[in-house]
């Protein structure tokens, strides 16, 4: 696939809001929430209806920030509606490790899945999908997934089929991974915005694109759980036709 | 009240965004569409529930702009939920003229109301209550209305029971206002968002703050009628914290 050009004053931007690049071992890996969304907070008209969004500038950028992170997070509504790529298309980036969140097994991906053929092509990394205790897996599809050197991680879920995110957290660090960048969908990134698992993200990044999607659409806007969720030390930035808003949960 | 005081470059900002200030002879009044949301689209937590959003910054934005259009106009919800002011407390400033969409003839106000209180005052002017045809009108609140400069203004009514756009603006029209700022709240927005009536809105300027207000708040989100309703020409402003979207609507 062809290379995405990068801006040379695209780095300098983020840098405050991404992992550090030397820091003191910590408990839990660096975590940056990051997506793009409607003025309308959507993320995509419908789960599984793939929508542009964001201009050309604002993919650059989503490339930039995977390679500046260990590995890349999304729940298996994702990986069903997009077959997405997850890897940095930015020349001579290192790509990030895909995570997927398939707490029921649902991901019946083959090796046409577009992120085993870009780990065949050298050109990313194969995921690391994370099962519940409970789940069967083909044994088939688990050679696929090594043989391009990912695997299945097992996790224990809670009473309603969830993985608890320091769980999530703890085995990303596990494998070494000492960064993440979550990038979806809807579930997922309502989930972690929400008191108090929103502790756990370190920066957030959102791309917002000057369109209202209209109603029915994924949306991004977490469960109430206490005091509005604010952010702190914000910056907008400009891209395109989109803004970008960086900044930290305020707590 | 005391008066804000007006920053010298928030004008130029604006120019392009807001009715000409001498334009040819026009069927239709200069619409303006203007908000604040949350990042999840909101404009407050529940109906009823008067929520700060935006920063002082953006108080005298808005309070710039009335003061740049003839007419403001707001829905009953948001006039019995808030009891706005909807004048312009910069010194020197013209405030608009207030006009409420009451189809039912909902609104109970008394001269308490503080749009009344500002027009006794000399700060501000009385309210156009747009009533449906059928409604039994107070004849005492009538004469509150009166004696402050407001009137009542009666308009045909679809069979939902709503006044259709281009009749609220021919109306505006006929009063010799030549353009109206609409602030809300959530049902105004979204039925003037919506095609095909966004064909009406000449300006869109909308506030938004980085915070979540999360889920069951008042939301911006037109119904589909058609693709995506996206701007052009945009603009962004930082402004505080909060950031401020100038476009208009794209056909
Ligand atoms: N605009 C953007 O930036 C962007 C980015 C990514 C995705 N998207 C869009 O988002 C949409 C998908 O969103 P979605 O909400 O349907 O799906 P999603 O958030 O990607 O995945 C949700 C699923 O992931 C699993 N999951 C989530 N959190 C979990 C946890 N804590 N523990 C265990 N499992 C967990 C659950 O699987 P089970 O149901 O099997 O239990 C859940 O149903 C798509 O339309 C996609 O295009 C947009
Ligand atoms: N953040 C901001 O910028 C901002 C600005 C303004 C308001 N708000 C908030 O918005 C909330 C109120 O929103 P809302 O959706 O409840 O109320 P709203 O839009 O202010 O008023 C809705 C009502 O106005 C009447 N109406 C609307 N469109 C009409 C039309 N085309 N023809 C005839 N009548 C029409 C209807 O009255 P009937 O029901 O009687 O038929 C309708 O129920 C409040 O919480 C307020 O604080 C926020």
């Amino acid at each position: 696939m062809s290379s995405l050009p990068l801006p040379p004053s695209l780095p300098a931007l983020f840098t405050p809001h991404l992992p550090p690049s030397s820091s003191p071992p910590s408990s839990r890996p660096f975590l940056t929430l990051t997506f793009a969304t409607s003025l309308d907070s959507s993320l995509s008209l419908a789960p599984g209806v793939r929508t542009t969004l964001s201009g050309p500038a604002s993919k650059t950028m989503t490339h930039y920030l995977r390679s500046q992170h260990a590995s890349i997070l999304i729940g298996v509504g994702t990986a069903l509606a997009d077959d997405p790529g997850l890897n940095c298309r930015i020349a001579g980036c290192a790509s990030p490790r895909p995570i997927v969140l398939d707490p029921r097994g649902r991901w019946g991906f083959t090796e046409d899945a577009k992120v085993l053929q870009l780990a065949r092509a050298g050109e990313g990394k194969a995921p690391f999908v994370f099962v519940g205790g409970g789940v069967e897996i083909d044994e088939g599809r688990r050679a696929v997934l090594e043989r391009h050197g990912g695997k299945y991680v097992v996790m224990g879920t809670d009473e309603r089929g969830r993985f608890a995110w320091v769980d999530v957290l703890a085995a990303i660090q596990r494998e070494g991974l000492g960064s993440v960048m979550v990038e979806g969908g809807g579930e997922v990134i309502n989930s972690l915005l929400r008191a108090p698992e929103n502790e756990l993200v370190d920066s957030v990044i959102v791309t917002i694109a000057p369109t209202w999607l209209g109603q029915g659409g994924v949306v991004v806007s977490p469960e109430r759980t206490g005091e509005p969720v604010r952010l702190t030390g914000v910056e907008w930035h400009p891209l395109g036709e989109d803004i970008v808003l960086c900044g930290k949960i305020l707590r």
